[in-house]
Formats: C-alpha cells, sequence, structure tokens
C-alpha cells in the first residue's frame, strides 16, 4: 500500500500566499487547470453528422472513497485531480470538519483511491454519523439538517464591494483560461476570485466537486473569505448558496441561472446572488447593494466569439 | 391528511395508448411541460446589468420524501410535478422495483410532500435496504451494485433505427415547444420520442429526475422501449446512460457532451450513444451502426435562431 503524505506540503502554514498575491503579475493563477494532464482526459474516436471519422477528447470520472480517520464517509465520483483538497473540502462543507478541527495528515492512495483525513482528536461528526447508521439509513438528512442551523448563524460582511468592471474583467479572463472545458467539454468549473484576478480554478464533472476543491484549499491556507468573489458555470440551486455562504463568501456569480430557493436562501443570508452573466449582461436577485456600476456598458453586450461558454450540462 | 389516490388512473392498462399513436396529428405530445402552471415557478424581482429593475421567473424546487409501502427511501428535490411518476420511476430506475412486482397504488399527500408506493407484495428491495441499515451507512453503493450487474445482463436491440432525419425534425420540435426552460431556464428536460415524434417531455432541476419520471411513465403505461430513443438536454456520464440502458432504450441523445466512462459503458452495453446535437452537428461516439444518413446536410449547418437553448447548467 502506497501512502504519499501531504500533510507537510498541503497543511504548511501559507507564509508565501500573501506575497503571491502582491505580485506584480496579477494575471497568474495560483492553482488553474492542468488539461494536458494525461490522466484526466483521453481521446476516443467516433462519427460526425457527416459520417466521416473524428477524434475527440472526453475528461474520466473516478471512483474517490473518503475517510475520516477510522470512518467511511463517502464515495465521490470525481475527474481525480486535487483529491487532498476535494477530502477536506468536501468535510468543511458538509459541516463534518470546523476551523478549530486540528487536521494532522491527509493520506491519498492512488493504487486504492482512498483519501484518509486525520484529525488529532476523533470529531464531533464522526460520533453522530455511528449513531445515525445504527438508527437510520438517511445520514444525508440530518447532515443537512445540521448545516441549516449552521446557515441561519452566518454573517457575511455586509461592506464587501463588487464592482461591475472586475466581473467583466474576471469572465474575459476564466473565459480564455486554457482549462478541460474547452479541450474536452462536459465539466464544470468554480473560481475563488478577488476584485478583478481569478485566484484558484478548479474544475469536476459534478460541480459540487470543482466547489469543494476550492473549500479544501481555503481550509488549507486559511484563507480570509470575506473580500472574495465566487464564480461558478453551474446553476444558483439552494445547494451553491449553501456552500457559498457557509465557506464565509459574500458573493456569488454565474453564467447559468437561478432557483426560486437559491434566491430564497441568498436574501435570507444577505449574500449578493448575480446569475446569467454573459457578456455584459446580468441579472441580480440579491444583495444588490454591494453592487458598484462603475463600467461603462455599450450597445454591444454581446458576448465576444471566443469568450462564449456552451453549456456542460 | 389528504391522500389522493392515484392507482385507478395511472395503473390502468393503457388501452388508450396505442390509438394516440396512431392518432393523424403526430405532432401532439402525450405529456409536455406546463409552463403555466403557477406551482412551479414564480415571478422575483432584481435588477440588470444597467442598475434597472427587472422581473424574471424562476423554478421551485420541493423537498418529497418517498416511501416504498413502510420503508421510507429518500427525499428527492423536486420541481413537484407528477410526483407518483416520479415516484416509481425512482424505484424502478434505481433496481428497487421490477417489471414483475404488482403496484397496487401510489400515494401522494401534497400538504406532506410525501408519496407513497405500495406493492401487492413486501418487494426483494426492502429486505435489502433493513439489512443494510443495520451493516452500514452507505446504502446507495449497494444499489449501485446491484444495477451493475443487472448492467450486464442487458440486451438492447441490434436492429433498431436512427436516421438522422429524425434527430433534425425532434430538436426543432423539442427546442420550440413551451417549456419552463423557455420560462424560466434552469432546467433541464428529457423526452421520450420515436421516429420524429417527440413523446413525453419531462423537466426538472435535477436531470435523474426527468428521467425518472419518464421511467414511471413508461413503467406504468407498459411501454414498449425497443424502438425508443432518448433526448435529453443533460451530458452523457455514466448514470445517464446506466438508466437509458436499463430502461431497455437503444439510443440515447444529448445536446451536451460526454464523459469518458459515459462512452465505455455504451460501448459495453450496445447503446447508440449520440452527444453534442446542435443545428445539424453531431457526433455519436457509440453504437454508429445503427445511424442511417438520410438527411441533406447542407453548409448551413448551425442552429437557427430561436431554436438554440443556453446551458441550465
Amino acid at each position: 500500500m502506497l501512502y504519499i503524505p501531504v500533510s507537510c506540503t498541503l497543511l504548511s502554514k501559507p507564509t508565501g500566499f500573501r506575497d503571491q498575491l502582491t505580485t506584480p503579475d496579477k494575471t497568474q493563477y495560483l492553482i488553474s487547470p492542468d488539461p494536458t494532464d494525461p490522466r484526466l482526459s483521453t481521446e476516443v474516436s467516433g462519427i460526425d453528422h457527416t459520417g466521416n471519422t473524428q477524434q475527440t477528447r472526453v475528461v474520466h470520472e473516478r471512483a474517490l472513497t473518503l475517510f475520516l480517520n477510522s470512518q467511511e464517509v463517502v464515495t465521490i465520483m470525481t475527474i481525480g485531480d486535487h483529491p487532498e483538497l476535494l477530502a477536506i473540502g468536501y468535510l468543511v462543507n458538509q459541516n463534518m470538519l470546523a476551523s478549530h478541527d486540528d487536521v494532522t495528515e491527509v493520506e491519498y492512495d492512488e493504487d486504492l483511491q482512498v483519501v484518509v483525513v486525520r484529525t488529532g482528536n476523533e470529531t464531533d461528526f464522526e460520533e453522530k454519523m455511528k449513531k445515525k447508521v445504527r438508527t437510520s439509513g438517511c445520514a444525508q438528512g440530518t447532515v443537512f439538517g445540521d448545516i441549516m442551523e449552521s446557515f441561519d448563524k452566518i454573517k457575511l460582511p455586509p461592506d464587501a464591494k463588487f464592482k461591475t468592471s472586475w466581473l467583466y474583467e474576471l469572465t474575459k479572463k476564466i473565459n480564455t483560461t486554457p482549462s478541460l472545458y474547452l479541450e474536452a467539454g462536459a465539466i464544470h468549473g468554480c473560481v475563488l476570485c478577488e476584485q478583478d484576478r481569478p485566484l484558484v480554478y478548479m474544475e469536476d464533472v459534478g460541480r459540487h466537486n470543482a466547489v469543494d476543491k476550492i473549500a479544501g484549499w481555503m481550509f488549507t491556507n486559511k484563507i480570509e473569505p470575506g473580500d472574495k468573489i465566487f464564480y461558478t458555470t453551474g446553476r444558483l440551486t439552494s445547494e451553491m448558496v449553501i456552500k457559498t455562504a457557509m465557506m464565509g463568501i459574500p458573493i456569488l456569480v454565474s453564467r447559468s441561472g437561478f432557483t426560486a430557493s437559491g434566491v430564497e436562501l441568498a436574501r435570507q443570508v444577505g449574500l449578493t446572488l448575480i446569475g446569467r452573466a454573459r457578456g455584459k449582461r446580468f441579472l441580480a436577485l440579491a444583495g444588490k447593494d454591494r453592487i458598484e456600476f462603475d463600467a461603462q456598458v455599450d450597445t454591444n453586450i454581446e458576448e465576444e466569439p471566443g469568450h462564449a461558454r456552451k453549456g456542460s450540462q
């Protein structure tokens, strides 16, 4: 059994992070997709609408089983990059790992496709989960119940700002970043941003995985969420709003649309919710007071060719 | 407690169905979306990119708890139409209800948002689920294991046909059908088709729900799957391929892309897998021998304006 101990690199204090943020080249990501990684996509052959043979790339999904100490938690279908960050982020976003929990080690076994998160003390969640298993099969329901209790206590900074000039700069940079989406399609992207700069761009087949990888990176590097912007290609559902608010990020942007409960929860918690962001157009359905309309919007507000993204539904 | 017994209407023999299929008006759906239903979407107010107030419609998600006899199975987030078909389809697609199981009643309580599927005898699944709950929290894993066993035994008809002229006629009809997607966006659609005719068009926030509602309709009406085509707006993942094959449908079409495991499973089971179907373009990555290229493809192969669909990601 091959264990790759990642604790030393992943869980070190983020000494260099502020330096990275203040480097002169502000266009550089701290983490961005690696579409050339051969483990993530593969070439397959088919025929097109004219009957001619065509080669195309498609992304892989792999099963990754997550343990918290000795407790098996879940098996996740994922493209397979950043398994350690995905594991930590999943636990954080499911409220199974709190900021005061001391993560001592994250072990990833590539052959077994298993990732084990170890904490100094057994966490609160493990006890709860063991008990739950004895009484009912529906553990997810209880977790959701717990999350809604925490959700009601969230305070997002009312003075956080969001400029329309940042939005237009961010979407232009994100849409032209080399990605698995541009390479193979059928994938979601989530990007953690600060002002007009995209910092961490994660992709995955399931949008919840992309979110969790960012949450894992933020937890590991102790990132301050109050001045961040969260961009997603996915729809603004209740799940997306809950996760963003739980992460402490006050602004959520998507090029896709809204669901009613997503809007309702965003209003309840005071999250700025911006959807249908394509070209210069967008629609804000919650928290509009944070928006500063500093960009000139001319009559040509469609997406420039090459910056558009087709649906990876 | 208000129970609406639906067994008499839902579970009657489909005497009129063949007649409907052979009526002169072949453009008519047997079931199509009802975007005017006030329970499904609601109007909310926000501001657009110019700072002006705008009204828009957003779809609701509701929790629906499903029981099989006395066993609670799952709580599903759904837009809430066709709860009985969703319940039956969920059980069928999770392999919890077999074609020989005798469904005696489906009770839907709108106030409690509970649906109970009753069978003549306790089904095989209930025993399995009770046992599973006693041993581990991860019931879903076992269900998936069972499904893969059944998947390996699937025989799809090799002589089923798929004409490109049908595809172009289908996508034109589907894209111009009044729908919640056109009304509010952020929703997936699945359509059961026969040749160039869309028969049953279901929508839901989760694509798996839209599939399950169609499976529920097919189970209830004892529909022959071997000459059908399944159209979806969602990506061609392993889950979509497994569900389509389990339903016995030999042809799966999407306007979205593929994942590697979706392609692999389609090839394994002999399913015709057609993706990226936009305008006259498409790409077939499995089962291409069923495709007959009978439509003329001219140089203008882009989608006509008004027939395009933006991503409800």
